[in-house]
């Protein structure tokens, strides 16, 4: 019996590319023949569409095979993000595809679905996906992004490393054959840093132009609002300050970035600094650049590398990892692990959150994935090592040994400008049914919600004895909507007495005062001011 | 403000040991005062005690340096596994220890802390302990192991992999120094591999003898008893064939080997072969050579690597992950993300059970640890995939959304040499208590076991509507002890009947079947027949 038909395999396809290839480097445009060569029917391609960074060159290049010769992929996809993902479908190269998630194409995503013209393997999490790769969906092809190669194939990804390592290894040792687009080619020995080996890359390409990046997690504060603003002062006496919540992660969107902006201002009134929010798991968000300034950071580990912060990151590397050439070291699946494993605490916001604290981004017409959310917003089991704040969720044991709990942080207004918020079903729940998939798609399960954060107040979710009383909590919330009408004022009172809501009054905080005036940067003008030039505002954000 | 301290002191630190580096490589009988020169009191150290590889010349220098000049550690050590790891701290060297497991040690630690020599930071699960190393634990300089480097401090792992990455980069990418021991030098371009490229390396240092390593996971099929035989009968066809696991982990045990080796005789048998236990995570266990030689597995994805396996490895490079060198890629980290998220069962065996479940293999008297386990022993939340086992287990999910759960397989006596191995309340209650640890070291919680294997029957606990009934199914198949009481035999027949729990009989299977003629190899020496001579038992099995 023959045990290493991968090996064999893995050189009869570079074989067949041998006349293309000088060393590891091909002419880009040679890269669509070089595809049909090592490209087989039927195989498993990791694309690397990441939050950020995308593999534009190779994607392009994949949509233009014949599928007469490439056909049945099944792609792997961490972030479905460009038009010729989906037309590797359209074109009838690929079949499957298993992927995180999918923002902008996430309505033709959708629709595709409905049409039969293409099959889901799952819909992850970004850690899931990696997972599987060196289980049960192990890649025989991989094509990613990076800034430079030098001749051996070692590639220095850059700013942003993001998702391309965790990609890569899975391929490589299993024989798979790893492709990689570079914005440059160098000699040997002149790479600011080694990201990759070069034994782990089988082919190099110079693109046309370099790969796509966008500035996915970066807002504008002059689009806060007032009403974030109050739930960030909230946030930061009733929950951050009241657990003493030393590490965290935000996710993306305008609340999160009212808290970050409000730190220097608002929670140094308060005496914090120091004492909470000390250590990140986040994306380089420009918003905590007066945080940081001011002392209040201590370290930042990012998932990927957020567009204009590259000199800031290099500049303040006693909080960025950066590499012994100054540049930011990001690493998605090492981040997700620490966003999993090593906070304490996880927030983000939502549209519509469920009776029992279940909520899900997914809306009707749109398949968008999960992303990374879930992972750092579930409450792990596997946690072993304590810190205060963990501890304190477990109020009520009852008969459990289990030591803590990590804080889930959601945050909504009761009421948006679709109707309520708070609703007895999720529409996810239908359009999973709708979809064919094989359990409702949500985003954080209201088991693992500790607190829900809306405009009028604070529940406690983690003190409620029951499902019935996590829903009373929310309506106290929310009154005024019919959730609302959970909690009567007299029950609203009773749970203020028990601390197990917490309104704006309760925590001392005056609404009033919740103005554009907290912001530390009041526009992105403002942030570059802060950054002492180091911040460059992305072209996208410009006018 | 200075943004850059750490860069400028890692410049500092490699300075002050300049004189005795050519390049980056020192002489063995330097690396004490090199170890002076550039580990400062108060640093965060972290010292590879891996699993199975240990890096013995530089845990036997850190202990030799003079506690004048380095004290006030706090080490970071995954496995404490040697003397000096504890020696460390008897010297005053270093204070604080940060550990996931103590193995050999754990009566030396215990009776350590009692005796206040040191102070422990906290007990972890492995990839918790890497997580922190990204957030609020980041060290400032790192000892680790490998097989090979070249003068620019590439590294070669070699066979055993291990924790090595993870742990260089969390050092590298935050300006901590990077110190390796490998067992050879050699020239630029002739290493069989680069595992970490030497730009993430500061020094390297030839070590008087080769790096230690331990065959851990390695079980003699002589020792496997007929009653692990009867439970592996139990849970390949009650367990595996019932729900259709395709992916799995296995603890260390006898428990586990015995499943591995009747998977050939006794799952063939039955004609389960390509319907279970085709993806796997898991160290190259021996005891799967049989299975893999009847063409049962897909893939193996590795934590380290096995002694005595190297060869075996490299010649199943389909099974295995392995570079372009043939030499097996193990990565624990990774192998610990893919045990996480990647598969539908992780089993394990435990000496001790309260009536809720939960378990663990603290005993009185040591402070072991929990390895990996719990994170591979829990149901994790962050999962959105689906799988038909996994889906198999919301048999009762009420209100909840919850698309499915892990299964989380618990095998143990129903009494054992102390007595009853369930009991009211675990020894780990106490020795917890008495440590001072801030919660109960329990492994596994009962709240994740989905099964309960005993040489009675199995417990399916996931059918489990209450906790009390989730005693009255341990009891039922621990007949004749006192949790027994908890089901009288009228119970047991009508939990039989309802399928929540079953006993041989109800399994078809026939108690006296179980016998050593089913192990596909009743030796080690049996186990290198089967591999053609490839495999190689390692001297520690050798009379």
């Amino acid at each position: 019996m023959e045990w290493n038909v991968q090996k064999m395999k893995k050189q009869e396809r570079l074989q067949r590319a041998s006349h293309m290839m000088r060393g590891k480097i091909i002419q880009a445009e040679n890269i669509v023949p070089v595809l049909e060569s090592v490209v087989y029917p039927n195989d498993r391609v990791v694309l690397e569409g990441d939050n950020q960074k995308q593999a534009t060159f190779l994607s392009q290049a994949l949509a233009s095979v014949d599928p007469a010769i490439v056909h049945g992929l099944t792609m792997l996809i961490p972030a479905v993000s460009r038009e010729e993902h989906l037309d590797l479908f359209e074109k009838g190269i690929a079949r499957e595809l298993n992927f995180a998630f999918a923002g902008m194409q996430s309505v033709r995503l959708a629709k595709m679905l409905e049409d039969n013209q293409l099959k889901i393997g799952s819909i992850h999490t970004y850690l899931e996906l990696y997972a599987r790769l060196l289980v049960d969906l192990i890649p025989n092809v991989c094509l990613v992004a990076a800034e430079m190669a030098d001749e051996d194939g070692n590639l220095f990804t850059g700013y942003s490393t993001e998702d391309t390592p965790i990609l890569v290894e899975a391929t490589a040792f299993k024989d798979g054959i790893v492709i990689v687009q570079v914005n440059d080619i160098v000699e040997k020995g002149v790479l600011p840093r080694v990201d990759i080996p070069g034994d782990w890359v089988d082919i190099v390409v110079r693109s046309d132009e370099p790969y796509q990046m966008e500035a996915l997690f970066t807002r504008d504060p002059a689009k806060i609002r007032e009403s974030h603003i109050l739930m960030a002062m909230m946030t930061i006496k009733g929950i951050y300050a009241k657990h003493g919540v030393m590490s965290l992660n935000h996710g993306i969107g305008y609340n999160g970035a009212a808290i970050e902006l409000i730190l220097p201002t608002y929670g140094e009134s308060l005496g914090l600094k120091g004492k909470i929010c000390r250590h990140w798991v986040l994306n380089p968000h420009p918003m905590m650049i007066p945080a940081i300034e001011k002392g209040w950071v201590e370290s930042i580990y990012a998932f990927g590398g957020e567009k204009g912060m590259e000199k800031y990151t290099e500049a303040r590397s006693d909080i960025f990892f950066t590499g012994n050439d100054g540049t930011l070291r990001s690493n998605r699946a090492y981040a997700q692990l620490a966003g999993l494993y090593g906070i304490d605490l996880f927030l983000g916001a939502t549209l519509q959150m469920d009776y029992l604290g279940n909520s899900s981004t997914v809306t009707s017409g749109r398949l968008s994935g999960f992303g990374g959310a879930p992972n750092m917003g579930h409450n792990t089991r596997g946690r072993r090592h304590s810190s205060p704040a963990w501890k304190e969720m477990m109020a009520n044991p009852g008969r459990s040994l289990i030591g803590g709990k990590k804080l889930i942080v959601q945050m909504l207004s009761s009421s948006g400008r679709f109707g309520n918020n708070f609703v007895p079903e999720l529409d996810a729940v239908e359009i999973g049914r709708n979809a064919g998939l094989d359990s409702v798609p949500v985003m954080v399960y209201g088991e693992d919600v500790t607190h829900v954060v809306t405009e009028q107040g604070i529940a406690y979710l983690y003190l409620a004895e029951s499902e019935d009383e996590r829903t009373t909590l929310m309506g106290a919330v929310a009154q005024g909507t019919p959730i609302g009408d959970m909690a009567s004022p007299a029950v609203v009172e009773r749970l203020r007495k028990a601390g197990k809501v917490a309104l704006p009054d309760d925590l001392d905080i005056d609404p009033a005062l919740a103005t554009k005036d907290l912001l530390a940067a009041k526009s992105l003008d403002e942030l570059v001011e802060w950054s002492g030039g180091l911040y460059e505002i992305p072209d996208s954000f410009k006018k």
